[in-house]
């Protein structure tokens, strides 16, 4: 597989990433069949430390999967988690099963009121749907010289960004999307969240207003404090590699030649598939 | 408002859901803003049936739609939930609120095992993501002319029905996906599982092998078993009107002039938005 064009992809964690796979090796009932790399997995990856909650790492060579993993999920996606021999996969269920099968361990966090928890999951549904498009609609976009097309793409993504940190609810003060204590959308956004750098690399820039500069505002505030608690979280630094291995990866998307289902949907026009 | 194509709706409710509809007018705290037509409504509002949890039902003509539904949900999407005079929507997350906010009513719909609630949600974006799709792709096929076309949407939309009915469990026995009851799952299908004649109506037939002819295996007898249980459900047939409201409804669609956000997708090749 030595041609395509994905597969000078660093094979394993790197950084602080790679002490945490190193302590997750031993069998373990519950296993997390992972790509070190990849966003939704980091997910998953996050709310496991974040609840310390025992499981294997195996990391999976997207182009020489496991066959443990093909028979547990033909598609051979991951995140996969194997739970007493049995496959679950779809990042967000996956979230909520870990909250329902392992109630003691680390904070609850889901919020205990059923109207909130029900908008909670509302928000975390835009996020994929919407924040996730437009994140790639904007980070590949092409040719770099129609500025104004990029322009545009860049304030839709700003756009959804703000529009998510507002339903945070102000009165609950940060610095997470629901008060002084991470939810479960804090661990299903962080992964992005700590990809921003991708846009200063490769799309000229982020343009989210600098503190105190023109166009800085509450909402503004709100969320580069939001963005800047999710970075410092132990649970998401610790499943973070070194920058220098995710370049590749986000230069092929920058270029719009990555070949990732995600990659394809947006390049079509599409949505997260 | 007269001359848009989809105007010529029938107002209100009819037969067996009239009765409800007329039965749900006191004011309550917990509101549903509904179109009688909606398969979308449908599972939210059986659902309420199911359960018997109070609510006041308001219908909403979409080409009018009411300020106090505005003002909740500005797009005006149909079903919105009012609760405490705060909006709730999404058909999937309201499901999952109401088992939340009212544990005392009816029957538990969620498996209590965390990995079998997993796989029935899993299964519930199966249905929404697949079936729906494939449901108006065969529904919407034009032109009828092209019979090697229709066959292939007819036959995928078979497909993914029997992918979904084999994944029940054939263990447990029917005649619901997961055995004797039905689950939230039973309900969120049901409104797509009761509009199966429209194949009949404007498609030359779904083409289900019937009971002991050539095609028939246990999959297929499975799939007849759980539609015949869904369509004698109580909260199901109460909450239908008469056919021949429906039929001007999807005489429409099979046209592939629809105008709903559903109808559009599908015609641009896209999923349920």
């Amino acid at each position: 597989m030595g041609s395509h064009p994905d597969a000078n992809l660093h094979p394993v964690a790197t950084g602080p990433a790679k002490a945490i796979v190193d302590a997750h090796q031993a069998e373990q009932p519950l296993k997390l069949y992972s790509g070190w790399f990849c966003p939704f997995v980091q997910r998953i990856w996050t709310l496991l430390e974040e609840k310390q909650i025992p499981y294997q790492y195996i990391e999976v060579n997207p182009y020489n999967k496991p066959a443990s993993l093909l028979s547990l999920n033909p598609r051979g996606l991951v995140p996969t988690l194997q739970y007493n021999d049995k496959p679950l996969y779809e990042s967000t269920i996956v979230a909520e099963f870990l909250e329902d099968a392992f109630p003691d361990h680390g904070p609850n966090l889901r919020p205990r009121d059923p109207y909130e928890n029900a908008t909670m999951r509302i928000w975390i549904n835009f996020f994929t749907e919407k924040v996730v498009t437009s994140f790639h609609r904007f980070l590949q976009w092409q040719p770099m010289s129609d500025k104004e097309g990029l322009e545009r793409v860049r304030r839709e993504f700003l756009g959804v960004l703000y529009e998510l940190a507002k339903a945070g609810g102000e009165e609950k003060g940060g610095p997470f999307w629901g008060g002084k204590e991470p939810l479960l959308i804090d661990i299903v956004v962080a992964p992005w969240m700590v990809r921003l750098w991708v846009f200063d690399e490769f799309k000229g820039g982020l343009g989210l207003p600098v503190e105190g500069r023109e166009g800085d505002d509450e909402v503004c505030k709100r969320l580069r404090g939001w963005i800047r608690a999710l970075e410092e979280r132990e649970s998401v630094r610790n499943t973070m590699s070194e920058r220098e291995h995710y370049l590749p990866i986000y230069q092929r998307y920058a270029d719009d030649v990555a070949q990732s289902e995600l990659a394809k949907a947006t390049r079509q026009g599409g949505r997260v598939p």
